[in-house]
């Protein structure tokens, strides 16, 4: 256990829960969640090993809820479990409960949410991490109140997930892709064989070994935001490439879907203005008679995935 | 009057039929159509002047729909005219049932189908071309029984209109200008005012517009197809550059929606396997671990968008 969540329930009546568990790449976050949306008591772990092995990841997420409850007990705070949602990366089918494929992760067609249902005595819903971090973004955070999102997590990787007329697509769990959309062609190859791809020219990994190859100097993501905002030429040349592939593949959707809100999350996101300015500029003078998006910083940092789980957590049990 | 469809009902019982009108920037197609989407009477039209000006795209329907009732009349056919669907290009609210632009024909804001109901006492419904196209391609067409389709008629533009999950995208009258997404950056001046549309470049009056600059004779993009099939070199040239330019657009579409089936329509895919087969080949190869699109030709042709009315003048009835 790396870290814990605050307890802000007192002991008293139980607060009906959902288990709620984002499993990542190299961090697994839990929590019980109750039915506003807020953690009543939270677990982020490093992501066990070979979960691509038969039962691996059922039994993993089922000792992951036990501990979540074991915890609230130990707080105090008195919760009944009344669910559980589970997010995963990859390839999802939601509506059978499988862990398609994750090259990542390992694994491919894990069933789920069946045998976890089973092992917890709880209805178990699996779900696709961007999606539900997306539909936790509409619920609480910064796609309130709207019909249409795109939501672009840009850390190691880039994911999408788009939610257009009330609804986040899902397309037999293909839809969201927007990490391997060619933004420039013959560019870099990407990890899925392609070249150019969104997800090969500005995507946190991107910067770093762009800046590397610049500059000669290894950098964080981060830390190459920093020396923008100082004015470095270096930095502004590989800050501008990633932002203009960004602002290509935006104005692409925006086209294409009409979409008018972009939720940009993941690590880039957390440089704010230094990303969302210039990308803003550019979306703007790339279109000409489509609507302009408004185009923000995502709400809920890398919580999403988690409260994610828990909205869908909450949509099996209602 | 142009042309005069069939008249295949014998006198007898009055067929239930609605009013379907497709306005286009040239053509006006209009048929009364039964239940099984059967065209019963139809007429063509050269599309009148100005509709743009108050009220005449309003009176001009009007009229359009009395002549198919006097035609059924002349022909015996006894219908029964329970209902309309006008469907019109550019942007199209479809709720209020307002025209809202189109630089082609000239207009902005025309509120039709209140108005045009109380003209005809009919209930009558107001529709995009090309998402009418699709709903009647799902019906009787080339996606009958898909859950998703991309449809893309290639014609002197490239429009579009996306079917996901069984539903023919709107989102506010905006979703899919693929003519418009960027797949040259920095390419030709597009009529938009960007630079290296879809349109700009694959389109078959960019076919045309390339073969006269590098063969210094102008062909329609029918004779330039023509030439392609007869291995000409500057034809194919002219030809793989569209089809390089609908490949990525293509691509680029099933990445990010993962539709799996791609209509192409319009003039361009009359020349049939000239163009499907080597758009499927790079389609193919432009994606890595996304799912294959089935690419066909759309089914319907130039009577997409007037059966399309119908389903919508059907829907608004039942």
């Amino acid at each position: 256990v790396v870290t814990t969540g605050p307890s802000p329930q007192a002991a008293g009546d139980p607060t009906p829960v959902v288990a709620a568990v984002d499993v990542g790449g190299t961090r697994v976050k839990a929590a019980l969640v109750d039915r506003e949306l807020a953690a009543v008591v939270s677990l982020t772990l490093a992501t066990p090993a070979a979960l691509g092995e038969p039962g691996r990841l059922v039994e993993a997420m089922a000792l992951v809820v036990e501990q979540l409850a074991t915890r609230a007990g130990q707080e105090g705070a008195g919760v009944d479990v009344v669910g559980c949602g589970v997010v995963v990366p990859g390839l999802v089918d939601e509506e059978r409960g499988v862990a398609v494929l994750s090259a990542n992760l390992g694994w491919r067609d894990l069933d789920v949410a069946e045998p976890l249902a089973r092992r917890l005595g709880l209805r178990t819903v699996l779900g696709h991490d961007v999606r539900a971090g997306l539909l936790a973004e509409r619920a609480v955070g910064a796609a309130a109140g709207a019909d249409h999102a795109l939501f672009v997590p840009v850390g190691t990787g880039i994911a999408g997930a788009l939610m257009l007329e009330g609804h986040v697509l899902h397309v037999d769990g293909w839809a969201g892709e927007l990490g391997h959309v060619v933004v420039e062609p013959g560019g870099p190859v990407c990890g899925c064989g392609a070249r150019g791809c969104l997800e090969a020219v500005a995507s946190a990994a991107a910067v770093e070994r762009d800046y590397a190859a610049l500059a000669g100097v290894h950098l964080s993501a981060e830390g190459v935001a920093s020396r923008v905002e100082a004015g470095e030429p270096a930095a502004a040349a590989v800050w501008g490439r990633a932002v203009e592939a960004l602002a290509r593949a935006v104005a692409m959707t925006v086209t294409l879907t009409g979409v008018d809100l972009v939720l940009v999350g993941g690590g880039l996101a957390q440089s704010g203005r230094t990303l969302l300015d210039p990308l803003t500029c550019q979306v703007d003078s790339a279109l000409t008679f489509q609507r302009r998006p408004r185009i923000v910083r995502a709400a809920l940092g890398d919580r999403a995935g988690c409260l994610g789980a828990a909205c869908l957590g909450w949509g099996v049990v209602r």
